[in-house]
Order: C-alpha cells, then sequence, then structure tokens
C-alpha cells in the first residue's frame, strides 16, 4: 500500500508514491513520541519557544521547494501558497511570544483560610501538556492546517509530542515539511521522536486509538471526522476529539445595505466565495438578501473564475452537486462563472431560492457542498429572517452587512447568529483568519465537535493543557509558575485576581 | 412508575414515592428550560449574582428541614450534612462573586494590524453560555454534588438553564432542595422554567439526548456515567458529557517519613478512608507504605468505626467486595473495624499485598471499592515503586507522606502521580475539597471524562461557556465586556497582555 499524490491540473500522478505506514510503525512511532513527550514537557516554556522559532526560520529556508511541491499537489497558486507558508510559520513565531510571555498556564493560587466552611489549604494549580496528540491534516490548507499547522504548533507550544497524520491529497508536501520540522527539531536539539508523520488512512485508525495518544485535531468532513471521532469516544479510556468538521457561514444582507452598496458588497462576496476555489471551511456559501440585491452578486459571480479543485473527490463531488442543484426544482441557476481547462476543475455557480422555499427544505439546502458555489436565500421582511437564523446548523462564521442606520437590526441579527456561530463577522467576509488571542475557529456541531474549542488563534493551545493543583506542597518543590516568589514574573490568579503576584 | 426512598439505616422506607418523569414532561422541561435560558442569559452577571445569594439564603433559611430529610436517606449524620449544606451554600456564593468580580468571561482584544501575513481585523472575544445543562446528582453528597451542587451553581452563574436529574436514593432530599431552589429563584425574578428537578432513570436517558440539552455534567459511576456519556456522544449532534466516575487515590508513605510518624499517618489514615463511611470520590483506598507503618496502619482501623452506607446495593456491592478480598489467596486481611448495628451497614477493612504480587494483579487490585476499604501495598525500594506509579489508572488525587529528608525523592513521586492525578496533595488527606479557584476534581480517565474539566472550583463554570468573536464590529454593538472603554472594569486580555484595559 502507498500513497500517491497528484497534480490537480492534469490530473497526472506527482511525485514518488509515499509507502502507508504499517501499524507496527504507528506503535513504534507513538512509543517514540510518549518517551520524547517526558523530556520536552519538562523543558521550560521559553526553551521551547526558541525551537518553536527555529522550526519557523526553517520553514522559510526552504520556502521555495516547500510552494513549489505544494502547488504541484494542491494547484492552490504560488500567491495564495507563500501567504499560506508564511502564515504558517509566523503562527510557531506568535505560540513562541506565548510561551515567552508565560502566562498561558492559567497558573492559580489559593492562601488558606481554616475559618470557612468547608476549610480552605494551601492550593495551587496550574495547566500541564497532556501527552502525544494524534493531528489530521486538512487537505485545503497544504501547510497552515496540515504537517505543522495550528494543531501541531499548538500542541508542541504546550509542550506535546505529535505525531501527524498526512492528508493523502500531498503526501509530497507533507513529506518534504516533515524532513524540515524533524531536522530543525533536532537541530534546536529536541528529543528524538517529538514529531513525526504517518501516511495512509489505516495508519489514522491505528493512531486516535493508541493508548499513549491523549488528544486529537482534526479539520477535515463531517463523514471522515464523525468516524475517527466515534472511534475516540469508543477506546476503554476515551480521549478528547477536536474536530472541526464543516460549515455553511450564513451572510446576512440587510436592506439598506444593499441598497447604499451592492456592487462592493457583491464583489467582496464573489471574491470571498471563489477564494481558493471555494475550498475554505469559512467560505460564505449562504447568503441571505434582498431581490434587489441579486443581479449585482450573480454579475460578480458570472464574471469571477474558478480553478483546479484539490482532489478528484473533491472535484467529483463538487461537480454532481451543482449538477443536481441545476437540475433541482426546489433553485434557480443566476450565474456560472468561467474555470480555465484542467483536469479538475470547479466552476464558480450562484443559485437563488426564496425564503419560504429555503424553510420548506431547510436540512436539504443547509448541506455544506464544498466548492466555489453559493446560494442566495432572498427574503422579504427582516422578521421572518431573524426567526429563522437560530434553525441554521452550527457553523464557525455569520457574517451581517449594514448601513449605519441599521445598527439596531444588526444587533438583533447578531443576538441569532450567535446561537449558531463561533465568530460573527460586520461589513466583512469570513474567509481569512488572523493569528491573535481573540481568534474563534469552532461553533456548535458540525462546526466543531466540542463548542468550547477552537482550532486557529492562540487558545487552541489549551486543548493540550490540563490542569494539576499543589495542596500544601513546599514552595521549593513547586513549578516555578507556582512558586510564592512568582520567578518567571508572570501574570496569575491569586486568591481570585489577576495580576503580577 | 415511582421513585421511593429508603432509610439506610433500618433499611424500611422514607417518606412518599416521588413520581418517575414521563418523557413527555422531560421533554416540557426541556422547552421551558431553553425558553428561561434566552432571558437569563442575557442578564447581567451581577444581576445573577444577586439571585445565587438570594438561593444560598432561602437554603440556608431551611437548613433544618433539608438536613433531617437528607439524614433520614442517606444516615450521614447531622455534622456532616450541616457541613455540607454550608458548603453547598457558599458555593452559591462564590460563584456570586466570581461574576461581580467579571474577568471569568475571558474577555480578549485584539487591535487591527493591516502590516502582517495574514492582516489582523479588530476581533474580540467572549465566553457565553450554552444553553440547557444537564444535571446528574450523585448519590454520596445530596447536597454539594446533587440538586443545587457544584454542577448547578455553576451552569446558573454561567448564565445557563438546568435540569437536574435526581439521585434515586434521596428523591425526598431532591424535591424538597429543589421546592426551596424553584421558590427562590422565583423570588428573585428569575424566568420560569429556569431549573427543574426529574426522577427516575428513563427520564436520565431521556434528558442526555434531548435536542434541547448543550452539555451534561454527571457524578457517579464508572457503568451509569459510561452509558450516559455513550448516549451523549451518540447523538446526531454530540454534547460534552462531563463525568466524573471514579477515583482510588493513591497514597504513597515515604520511608522517612513512616518512621518519623507512624502513629500521626495511621490516625490520619484511618480518619480519611472510613469518612462518610468510605463514600468519598477521594477516599484513599490505596496507600503504598513500608512494611513497618502496617501495624499503626491496622491498629487505627481497627479502632475506627463505619456506619450505614448510601443505599442496599452499595452496601451489598461493598460486603461483597470485602469478602471476596478477604477470601482471596492474593490479598491478607489486617486489620477490621467495627459498626452499628444497622440495617446497610460498612465496616472498615485494611488488607494487604506485598508490591510484587500487587504490580502481577494490577488490574484486579486497581478496582475501586466504594466503602471504608483500604489496600496497603508494601515496599520495599522506592525506586521500584516509582517506576510503577505511571501505570495505575486515572485518579482524582495522589497523596505523599514524606519527612523534610526526603523531598527530592517526594518531588520525585510528585512526577510520576503527576500523570495519573488531577490533584497532588503534600502531607494531608485528600478527602475535603475547597471551593477555590485553584481546586481541580479531575483526571485522567476514568476520574473524569474529560481531563481537561473539574466538576469543583471555579474553573468548573468553563465547562458551561463557549467563545463567540466579535470581528469589526461597531463598539456600540459589542457586549460590554468588549467595548473600548470596558465599562464593567474587569481584566482583559488586550493585544495578548493581561490588564485592567
Amino acid at each position: 500500500m502507498s500513497v500517491q499524490g497528484y497534480n490537480p491540473r492534469t490530473g497526472e500522478p506527482f511525485g514518488e508514491p509515499v509507502e502507508a505506514t504499517s501499524d507496527g510503525e504507528v506503535d513504534r512511532l507513538c512509543e517514540a513520541a510518549a518517551g520524547a513527550f517526558q523530556i520536552w514537557s519538562e523543558w521550560t516554556a521559553a526553551d521551547r519557544a526558541t525551537v518553536l522559532d527555529l522550526v519557523a526560520d526553517r520553514l522559510d529556508d526552504e520556502s521555495e521547494l516547500l510552494i513549489s511541491t505544494a502547488d504541484s499537489e494542491t494547484a492552490l497558486g504560488l500567491p495564495r501558497l507563500t501567504t499560506e507558508l508564511k502564515r504558517t510559520t509566523n503562527q510557531l513565531r506568535l505560540f513562541a511570544e506565548v510561551l515567552r510571555e508565560g502566562s498561558y498556564v492559567e497558573a492559580m493560587l489559593d492562601s488558606p483560610n481554616p475559618d470557612i466552611i468547608p476549610p480552605r489549604p494551601d492550593l495551587r494549580r496550574v495547566l500541564r501538556p497532556m501527552g502525544v496528540i494524534a493531528v489530521y491534516s486538512a487537505s485545503n490548507f497544504p501547510f497552515a492546517l496540515s504537517t505543522v499547522g495550528s494543531d501541531t504548533a499548538s500542541a508542541l507550544a504546550a509542550g506535546c509530542a505529535v505525531v501527524v497524520k498526512a492528508h493523502s491529497a500531498h503526501p509530497n508536501t507533507s513529506r518534504e515539511t516533515g524532513r524540515v520540522v524533524t531536522a530543525a527539531l533536532k537541530e534546536g536539539g529536541a528529543p528524538d521522536g517529538l514529531f513525526s508523520v504517518i501516511y495512509g488512512t489505516q495508519s489514522g485508525v491505528r493512531l486516535v486509538q493508541h493508548p499513549h495518544v491523549k488528544a486529537a485535531g482534526f479539520t477535515g468532513s463531517v463523514g471522515g471526522g464523525r468516524a475517527l471521532y466515534d472511534l475516540a469516544n469508543s477506546r476503554p479510556d476515551p480521549i478528547p476529539f477536536y474536530g472541526e468538521l464543516g460549515s455553511i457561514n450564513p451572510t446576512v444582507i440587510l436592506p439598506a445595505a444593499a441598497a447604499d452598496r451592492p456592487e462592493e458588497i457583491a464583489k467582496g462576496f464573489a471574491q470571498s466565495v471563489t477564494m481558493g476555489v471555494g475550498q475554505f471551511c469559512t467560505n460564505p456559501g449562504l447568503v441571505f438578501a434582498p431581490e434587489s440585491i441579486v443581479e449585482p452578486l450573480a454579475a460578480a459571480v458570472a464574471d469571477s473564475t474558478g480553478g483546479a479543485m484539490l482532489n478528484e473527490r473533491m472535484c467529483h463531488s463538487y461537480r454532481s452537486t451543482v449538477e443536481a442543484m441545476a437540475n433541482s426544482d426546489l433553485v434557480q441557476v443566476v450565474a456560472t462563472g468561467t474555470a480555465p481547462d484542467e483536469a479538475w476543475a470547479g466552476t464558480p455557480s450562484l443559485f437563488k431560492v426564496s425564503l419560504d422555499v429555503f424553510v420548506a427544505n431547510l436540512e436539504k439546502l443547509t448541506e455544506e457542498n464544498f466548492g466555489p458555489a453559493g446560494l442566495v436565500v432572498t427574503y422579504d421582511d427582516p422578521e421572518t429572517l431573524l426567526a429563522l437564523l437560530h434553525r441554521l446548523p452550527g457553523t464557525l462564521t455569520g457574517t451581517v452587512h449594514a448601513s449605519d442606520s441599521e445598527h439596531e437590526l444588526a444587533g438583533r441579527v447578531a443576538a441569532e447568529l450567535r446561537k449558531i456561530a463561533g465568530r460573527l463577522i460586520y461589513n466583512g467576509w469570513p474567509t481569512g483568519i488572523a493569528l491573535a488571542w481573540a481568534m474563534q475557529h469552532g461553533g456548535p456541531w458540525p462546526a466543531t465537535t466540542n463548542t468550547i474549542h477552537t482550532s486557529i488563534g492562540v487558545p487552541g493551545i489549551y486543548r493540550w493543557l490540563a490542569p494539576v493543583a499543589y495542596q500544601t506542597w513546599p514552595d521549593a518543590l513547586l513549578p516555578p509558575e507556582l512558586q510564592d516568589a512568582n520567578p518567571l514574573g508572570i501574570t496569575r490568579r491569586r486568591d481570585g485576581i489577576l495580576g503580577k503576584h
């Protein structure tokens, strides 16, 4: 068994096949990772930060090879992949900064009080890394959500070891990235086995069930994610499975905004819905809008160009869904863009349906169609729309376009979208994420398997950390984060109050 | 169908049977809770705090009836139940304080920066309540982990609605507590349906599968917890299930400590292992000790008194496990305490086994035996013991007794215990918890279903909160926690730094 990369522009094989990882080899790598974890988890945060910076630098050093390999396997294009690799290395650098700042361990100290009920002993709590983390790469971000993407970066930062299951659509990119990361970790003095990459579907099945694996991160389809999630939960000792599975990203265009700036909104929409050939988790595929703006939206999509999709399966799935919608009595085709003459090309498409037909076919019309397609749901009365929004499936993002005169209505839309979405955008578009503490990339099922987590942004590190409390321990035996003198100078919560104390 | 309470001292029925809640009624209560959530979740934290204080006061007002009812149904005794009710009301008051302090919402604000890759828009993140929470009461803490215990208190504080499944061993206590809480919530102006209590096994099965329920809290057995956990995970939309299931709480007595203060340690152990007739999740049932301290430990246990256990099933299970151990070739009975002549009495017992026999029968000898029984594992060489500790099952606590001369060794024991335990105690005992930010009551499976969570202590509130991020929103439309001027004056993380800004 082996994993073969393909060039989506030609449909031809790219590079040599990569051998699928055997069960025995998965076990050996998990053992090695568990050993490396014992060492790495005892490093200081500042020392781990130095290594993360080094990994980032070495990836940048080899950017030419990495980007050209990824372009051959994903057809995402050099400009996009150049930005994505930079985002990936900046993500590592951001986590290095977070480690140096140090307060991410959420140190909490409570002083003893024998006079309350129940009496309180000296208690000190800190977050500690959990162990070996399984990371499942995404197809659509060969760098930023793959081998050394946000799951891997946050897990290594936390002090965990990582075994990455490579995505079958870019084995060569995974192998080259893995090679650079492994060499950089070695150069930085990290323990052998801290990071490894495995290949083939069965290796991923074995991985999530391995006793040494303590949690998993996943970005991909609802089907694949649910299968692995169920395996994680059915272990004798279940583990947290943080999956980002699917999202329809509703956008609400309010009446005055549609009237005030139809061209601007239409242009922004077409750009967002076709970005990366629509292969974004945050693709705004569902738009609620007044009829008046349908024509500008259609014109913008008709003007747009598609491209080769990430793999054959995805392309076929997209094409057949678009075809089924075009032949359906429920919706109406309002625009079709163009596409280059490439093997697995996807063409932008825009459909239209009225709000009442949409409501009557809610489940069918809220299935995610991964690719550059949009569905405009036309509404007359914002009140009817407001009553519907909370019934949409869980989603990563919700977007509102409003004019200054519509603030009150925009606030009410936000209150409804908040029930189903993890990030709310005002007069912007959901594609494009930021590297920041306040970034939230998660939401109610199926956006993510766990409403509480985010898979992008600094708080993603909390997926791999678990609290431990020390009760009445001698100061010298405590981790430095918890010692009385606060030798690391970090912000801690002491007797309930946050401060550098 | 109905649920009948019993007096464990006599084995006779106590009070009138309480009618089991029908599926239809569970559905109706979940609907009502979802409606109440829409209102309660929009209250300010300070207003919710006022209501929590009121609930605490009203429970204290009715303490005489509540305590006497609980004593009749649990036989835990008036002194213990008086303290436990006070702990329960103080828990509500602590969450009220947390709400007033306000920083628990973890507000994060990042300012825009167009010059980085990827560019960063204005992003602001805050935690919001999740919805209706299912709470499953524990048998062993009829107040502190039941109707209005730590799950309910933290969920109401978070802004969630709660449906409590009463424990079948104390239906009258649940009903009386529920009555007081419902009346106090009404008096405080909270919306109808915010809190309700249901009865009977089937009602709990229905509850965890109800579409309106967004997360669950549970304290109980591995069997019952796993069954509900599997139901939560097999929903079309899985929900987080925070269960606290079972814990063996290993204690390590180091050689010099055993030599220096055998009587003190033995007395402390006997008190901790028989507290509440051994029916504590944190009961230190497994002790690693030098042979020299076995005699004092045995003498202390022989001197101790048991009592009526919480229910017939628990008593029979305890007695048959003790009998099986007494008849086993593996372990040796070294002490038996006394017990009052009560229907469901459990008698303290202490067993002994050598480290090598223990290691050879690890799985069998690390099963939790809920009740006042302990197993002493005698060791000669601390190094052999150190190599074993990480192989123990996940547990809530790990305890070390050391003398001042053994600090280095104690530190190494802690490093091993940290791999399997959520709270580490030095020269103390694990029974007894504190109400504090730094309290951790959780650990690797089966201690809790989710390594990251705690079911006691302030951070328990995070089980019921999920982040939402606002991107480029007008300041006036943001929740006050995220507005530029910081009108609530809370500590926030702004551009990565914690402060009142």
